[in-house]
This record gives structure tokens, C-alpha cells and sequence, in this order.
């Protein structure tokens, strides 16, 4: 059996961790949104407000995958509580557990710090990470939609009169 | 016509964001949900490390509605974001503009911060906000399921062998 272990991501890690942003996208056909280089990943993990967390995972020693979260805050419970942005295992390494194992740590990180929700978006074709998540007993929030707004739009917006 | 203002939120309007809160859940069909007191809202929004912050609109003067907003980050831009949790405006003030005034606010600061995305969720029968935020420019990301481990389920997640 693999053997698997989950630690707290190092500055070292930048290099790796922009290369499994990349291969997850890919995996996600938005490789053309890509725009995430390792000095701003530095800044953002790294920095001085850090804007979130991340984790790497390892199948015998070598780094497998990885999990990116940063918290977020329930009104309606007055509580805080963890986004799970990103989680990915390398292709060669999946079916071993590690995405269940760096989901469990998450999860434990979110129980630690007293956290009411844990919450992460997927795909609605990605229909392997559907089940997996479904299993776990997580539940998908089908009346509510999603709406965004990028960059030049944002500042249309607050110009406007 | 009306005098519109946007102030950020002080610690004595924790009682008015509370009932505005509640007034919102109530809206959504959602109050049974609303668990958040005076004290969670005072050490989210004022304690030493806040978790969100909230901006009050008022109509002529008396307070009208609020936006509540905490920020969030994307590894494929490498930048961060805000997300809007709650935008409310109270039924007799609606149709004055101050739900667009606090919105317009909120993206002024996501422009001053150098945020590459504002994002929030709405309910998908709420058609008068769905409508509103199109107009906007808003754009609604169908193709994203939003999944939720809430409570109990976290703790077993984080306990699991």
C-alpha cells in the first residue's frame, strides 16, 4: 500500500504549487484563465496578510497533489467558516486516498477553528468528483446561483453614476 | 428625491445588522437558519482578526439596508477577490437606488484593492436581484455546482479512518 502523507505547504512549495494550479486547470479546460505566477502566489501565501492556506500531499514521499482554502463567514450563523478553493491529486496518483486524505485534514483544520461550514465548488460535468463528494455526505446547493463580476466590469460598476 | 448614503458599519450597529440579517433570512425563506447573536456578529466584525466587514446605506438619513463582504482569492489569477455574503434593503426603501449604491461601494473597494473578481450568490427564484445583477454585468456561472459540508458532518469528515 502507498503510503501517503498531508503537510502544511513551505514557500519552497511555490514552483510546485503553480504547476498543479496549471494541471488542474488544464483538467478543467480554463488553462486559457490562467494568470497565477509564483510571485503573486508568494504574496498571496506567503505574505504579510496571507489570503489563504495551502496543503501538500504525498504518495511515497514524492508531492502528489494538493488542497487551498481560506475562510469565509456565515451571517446567518455568525460563524465562521473554511472555502475550499482548489483540490487536486496528479493523475498517476489518483485512486490512492490522497484526495479523501488532504479533504479529511481540511475538514479537521475546519473543526479546529470552530468552523459551521466547509464549502467548494465543482464542475457540473466532473462527474467523478461529484460522486466522491456526494459520498462523503456533502450536499449540493441547487437553488442558488453564482453570479461574478471580472475585472474591468468591477470598475465600470463603481464608476458608474 | 431620497439622499442616499454608505457608511462603513461601527460596533453600535451590531443590533441593526442583526435584524437586518434576520430580515434578509426571512426574505429567503431562510430563517429557521439564523443561529448568528449580537456577540458572534461583534467578534466577526470587530474582534481582533474580523472576519467580514459591513457597510450601512441609508435613506434620508435613517439606516435602510447593508452589505456585508469578506475576501476570497483564485490560484488561476493569483489575485484576490471579495465576496459578497448579504446585500439587503428593507421593503420600504426599495426602488430609492441604495441597494445599487451599496453595491457600487462594494466594488469601489474591490477596485481599490486590486481585486480581479466580486462575486455573490442569490437565490435562483428571486428574479427581481437576478435581474438587477445582469443588468449589471453580472455574470452567472451555470456551469458550477456549490457543495457544502455543514457541522456534525465536518467533525466526521475530519474523524474519518
Amino acid at each position: 500500500m502507498s503510503e501517503l502523507s498531508i503537510r502544511p505547504a513551505t514557500e519552497r512549495d511555490i514552483p510546485l504549487i503553480l504547476r498543479f494550479i496549471r494541471e488542474l486547470a488544464e483538467y478543467e479546460k480554463l488553462a486559457q484563465e490562467v494568470a497565477a505566477t509564483e510571485a503573486l502566489l508568494r504574496a498571496a501565501l506567503f505574505g504579510e496578510h496571507p489570503a489563504a492556506e495551502a496543503l501538500i500531499g504525498s504518495v511515497d514521499g514524492e508531492p502528489a497533489g494538493y488542497a487551498l482554502f481560506f475562510p469565509n463567514f456565515s451571517t446567518f450563523l455568525g460563524r465562521p467558516g473554511l472555502h475550499l478553493e482548489d483540490l487536486y491529486v496528479c493523475p498517476e496518483h489518483r485512486g490512492k486516498g490522497l484526495g479523501l486524505a488532504l479533504l479529511r485534514r481540511v475538514a479537521a483544520i475546519a473543526v479546529e477553528r470552530d468552523c459551521a461550514r466547509l464549502e467548494w465548488s465543482v464542475l457540473d460535468w466532473n462527474e467523478p468528483a461529484i460522486g466522491f463528494y456526494r459520498e462523503l455526505g456533502a450536499v449540493p446547493l441547487h437553488d442558488w446561483m453564482v453570479f461574478r463580476l471580472s475585472g474591468e466590469a468591477i470598475r465600470l460598476l463603481a464608476e458608474r453614476r
